[in-house]
């Protein structure tokens, strides 16, 4: 039979929901150009608070319920769209309406990256999608060419900026000499940041996206817990300064690689090359860079948050599943996730380091420092050293290595710090070219 | 009944093709996890002239033909690939396909350029798709995203590297100082250049593109004879010099605006300000920035052409086209192209301008200049004199105007030029910001 129109439950109405609630009911008659019938927003799941919106007060109140079981039992929803965020109820909501035989599209990156592949499995056991497009990225379109256009490739590696606020923040170092506290104050007052950053400044939000994101590439799981992470809060203008120096720009970049069985996944500051194109990402923007054996390099930039962007890529789920509904097609992505993957330990990773130290001022210092680098088997590439505080008659050192093993990095870190001509390691940041 | 496999014909054995076919057989079994069945390469369309290619010669005859009719009466063929290249016999051999009941692959941009409409409306007619991923950007994701996750926007504006080649060009001309000829016969020696390049020097080649991709955005017809279009050849090293000192780098870009109805759509030579993401897209490179309405300014950068990138593009439309045959989807874009649209001409567009006169070195040349401008209601925005040629007697001065009509640009250039104290005008090129 055919449809004559698609249904769509909306669960959340706040800033995301709100907008995408917009659209579907102002673009659609647009939208139903693409899909062949028209798309219908019939209800929205709604929490008592957000009843009280100018925008809600505006809608026909009969849209609404804040109660589940009358959202889940109403009629003539094909399409059920999750904006609440974080793991729970949204885990069981998505669940409900895959195992209720609705599709299921949401902008949750916490659920998709925790309980990714429980939810895969469960939209293949009930022949439904499960569509996340703008769970990375904002508006980016990104998650659905992993999942289809680079289909032909075997990803080696991805390097992405895939948090806003800490690239306004480390913008704002680089660009205005601000110091961290004060960038991060100016990211807060401009709504970038929350009042508690830490998921952003940590490098947690950027694990969930980067193990979102190595999972579609590699059709290995790849949760949270097994992404390393470091924050942004040690960097100092002192580390600007010499990154400028030397040619390079200061990012935290989400990384993942796929080379020889075991994935790699990694969210830390690095330094890479002023010249890259993801240097020169700034403010709030993303940027991811995939790297396959066809297409050689492919980056997609964008705004990586905000309502408007992420109702782009929420609304575009709904229209692909809109159009697999009429043409009656039911689960579309057929390969199955290995779980249980192996992932590499970062003492195993390999890279180079940058390294700022602050020793005493006195000779035979770097010979000290480069016996215990050379004996650790690191070698350095160039070293700058500067900046004598006469008071305090410490000096500071500035080292580039060579490839070097993490393991022994950490190593050379602590016997570094026991050297009694060490006053403090001052930073050291890895480095990806 | 439930697809056992899919059977995929390719027409054309050419570089491109000799790399899908390769991929098609090596990465078999991973892209059939994808699909949930088999894709098998049952029939290759070949010249007599390919039969003699090494990797002609390693597979098995049997798979070949170079008889057009053996081709379409193959049984066993869903999907048809074709990757001949120009508009005859390529649109016929698409028209076949569909109208024989199969869709379409396609990497060929000309034949999409000038013939897509009645491509489209064929495969509408037919229930078939007609996927062209790789027309434009080679490896780029780039087509799908505007077919489908940029769906629920209003596409404003797209500005578009899309010739790997004159980017080249450019960036020898930038970096290393060089002038056209010298850098046009390096790209030439590296075989990124034809040895008749006018297709690319002269714009063609990006005519056909954003062709392509601005009907994709509007809906609307956009021709390749709609799209104006100027090459690199009248650029000098001056012209690079000045762009460098007033900030900026110059770009052959493909442009598409829809703002008011009518469609704007160009190809020439650009300065664009050295520190926007575009600028620093150089080589073969290729980046495409599109501009919605939700998702702001989002920006696709990879190889715009290669065998290997293009394969990418063009396997990826075949496992999509398989997931739907495999589904029991038919034609899945419903849109109908609007023809007849209405395009802006070339006349009536705003910019800015980049002005270079060799003027005689005399008192009140500039007075003259100016009044010319100010007659025409254009407004400098700064100028630079230098250089004067003492053995010529000739100066050079360079204006950046503020925005203007271009109608009345031409008619400016037009009263310079007769000017008695105009020795020449050096170059002229818009500007974008």
């Amino acid at each position: 039979m055919k449809k004559q129109s698609i249904g769509v439950g909306l669960m959340g109405m706040g800033v995301i929901g709100g907008q995408v609630a917009r659209v579907l009911t102002d673009e659609g008659r647009h939208l139903s150009e693409d899909i062949g019938c028209p798309v219908v927003l019939r209800k929205i799941k709604i929490t008592p608070a957000n009843l009280e919106r100018p925008q809600v007060k505006a809608m026909d109140p009969k849209l609404f319920t804040t109660d589940e079981d009358e959202f889940f039992n109403e009629p003539g929803i094909d399409v059920i769209v999750e904006v609440i965020g974080g793991e729970r109820p949204a885990f069981d909501y998505l669940k409900r309406a895959m195992t209720t035989g609705r599709s299921a599209v949401t902008s949750n990156k916490e659920v998709i990256a925790k309980r990714g592949a429980e939810l895969r499995a469960i939209s293949q056991q009930n022949n439904v999608n499960l569509r996340y497009g703008a769970s990375v990225g904002g508006g980016i379109p990104l998650v659905a060419p992993f999942m289809f256009e680079l289909v032909a490739n075997k990803l080696s590696s991805i390097h992405a900026i895939v948090n806003g606020t800490t690239n306004f923040i480390l913008t704002r170092m680089e660009k205005d000499g601000m110091e961290f506290g004060a960038a991060l104050k100016e990211a807060q007052r401009r709504g970038y940041a929350e009042s508690d950053p830490r998921n952003d400044i940590e490098g947690i939000d950027a694990c969930y996206k980067i193990a979102i994101l190595a999972t579609l590439a590699t059709h290995k799981q790849v949760r949270p817990d097994d992404v390393y992470h470091e924050g942004i809060s040690r960097l100092t203008s002192h580390d600007f300064k010499y990154a400028r120096e030397l040619g390079y720009a200061i990012k935290l970049l989400a990384i993942a690689k796929d080379e020889n069985g075991a994935v790699e996944a990694r969210v830390h500051p690095v330094f890479i090359p002023e010249d890259s194109l993801i240097a020169s990402v700034n403010d709030v923007y993303n940027a991811i860079l995939v790297e396959g054996d066809l297409v050689g390099k492919v980056l997609f930039f964008g705004q990586g948050a905000g309502p408007l962007p992420t109702s782009s890529n929420v609304v575009a789920d709904v229209v692909a599943e809109a159009q697999d509904i009429v043409a009656g097609v039911g689960c579309r992505s057929k390969w199955i996730m290995q779980t249980g993957t192996a992932i590499k330990p970062m003492s195993d990773i390999d890279s180079r380091y940058y390294l700022r130290l602050n020793v005493a001022d006195r000779p035979g210092v770097l010979a000290q420092i480069a016996r215990v680098l050379g004996d650790n088997n690191i070698s350095i590439a160039s070293c700058i050293q500067k900046e004598t505080d006469n008071a305090a008659q410490t000096a500071e050192i500035v080292i580039m290595t060579h490839m070097a093993r993490e393991k022994a990095m950490q190593k050379a870190l602590a016997e570094l710090k026991g050297l009694s001509v060490m006053k403090e390691i001052g930073n050291f940041v890895r480095v990806e070219s």
